[in-house]
């Protein structure tokens, strides 16, 4: 029996909002989320790429995954975006954590099946994962288009959370003469490892170079 | 009703294995995981910090949480460690992919109570979050440690899928001048933000120099 996710804000609640904006901002800074679902009461929590279309999220795979087969069958799915912006050092373990940023959305993602709305939200997906790439690429073929499933679940029933800023230590451990602060962290590009069977004329493209995870 | 997990391998049979060295590693190199669970058929996945203690996996957080009750009342849950490690920019987007390694862990996360081992097992979180600053902290008062839950899901039952590797394109498609190969990524600390409340005397440590997620 299917029933309404459950969004109520419990604890922490100054971190949580429902903000729009935000939502889009960190799916747009993200290049994987977190699919989760229930078979039977056993849930499952999967890794899968994503991009934003609009007040919607793309997930695509192969057409025999067995995920994206229960997915476009209408199993209610919660794919949850998170984002590890730093670890927040206080005097004490107890009040240390981290900063971050975390949709979850709820709800069922639909399969794209039109062509032409495939061909675009496909695309969407290439130039948010590959930013620079679509331009280079060859069109997809029809035989890829129809072994690809593309997924469209809407970003309506969602929740944000969002911690950020210094250590709240209590004053009582003030005193202490140890460092505390946030140490910043960040997804970063590395050199670009050229393909074994790639023609030695071929230089990495600019893009590559400018490369940023916000 | 509560069944076993499915975890059999589908597709990509090659990348997935059940190697407990290889899932330790995984689990070791992260420091947040995504926890599912399923309430009357909807999934709930949550970011939260993780520790590896031996064959157990350690998670914590408050014990007003509701996930955190949730979980110590024997809820079967997934706890998902991706660490994403690259781009994979192959000559179309159909073969395009990423880099990543997986450990999906399933089971239930049973709380930690004595008090010798809850001690010994939040400074195994501690250390393993925040690598050097265990030495230099007080001890958790007894307060603290009342306040705080912890829980230990066994490393017993799970799966491990790693993606790496250059992109393997069809021999139609290598005659394109187009750039191959891969872009690694990798988590990075930045500069350390000391907090507002900071004696300006206390410098930041060495260790936070030296940080690094592998």
């Amino acid at each position: 029996m299917l029933t309404q996710p459950d969004m109520r804000f419990r604890r922490l609640r100054k971190k949580g909002s429902r903000d729009f904006a935000l939502a889009c901002k960190i799916v747009d800074a993200a290049r994987i989320c977190h699919v989760g679902f229930c078979r039977e009461n056993q849930p499952y929590v999967v890794p899968m790429a994503l991009a934003r279309d609009g007040a919607g999220v793309l997930l695509h795979g192969s057409i025999a995954s067995r995920l994206m087969k229960h997915l476009a069958g209408g199993l209610p799915c919660c794919v949850t975006v998170t984002l590890l912006d730093g670890l927040v050092l206080a005097r004490s373990a107890f009040n240390s954590s981290m900063n971050y940023r975390c949709v979850m959305i709820f709800g069922n993602a639909l399969p794209v099946t039109e062509a032409g709305a495939k061909i675009r939200g496909l695309e969407i997906l290439t130039a948010h994962l590959m930013p620079g790439r679509l331009a280079e690429l060859r069109p997809s073929t029809r035989k890829e288009l129809n072994a690809t499933t593309l997924l469209s679940l809407p970003l309506k029933s969602y929740t944000v959370k969002v911690s950020d800023g210094p250590p709240d230590d209590p004053a009582r451990d003030l005193a202490a003469s140890i460092w505390a602060g946030v140490l910043p962290l960040r997804m970063k590009a590395g050199k670009p490892q050229p393909a074994p069977d790639l023609a030695a004329a071929v230089a990495p493209p600019k893009y590559l170079r400018n490369w940023t995870f916000d």
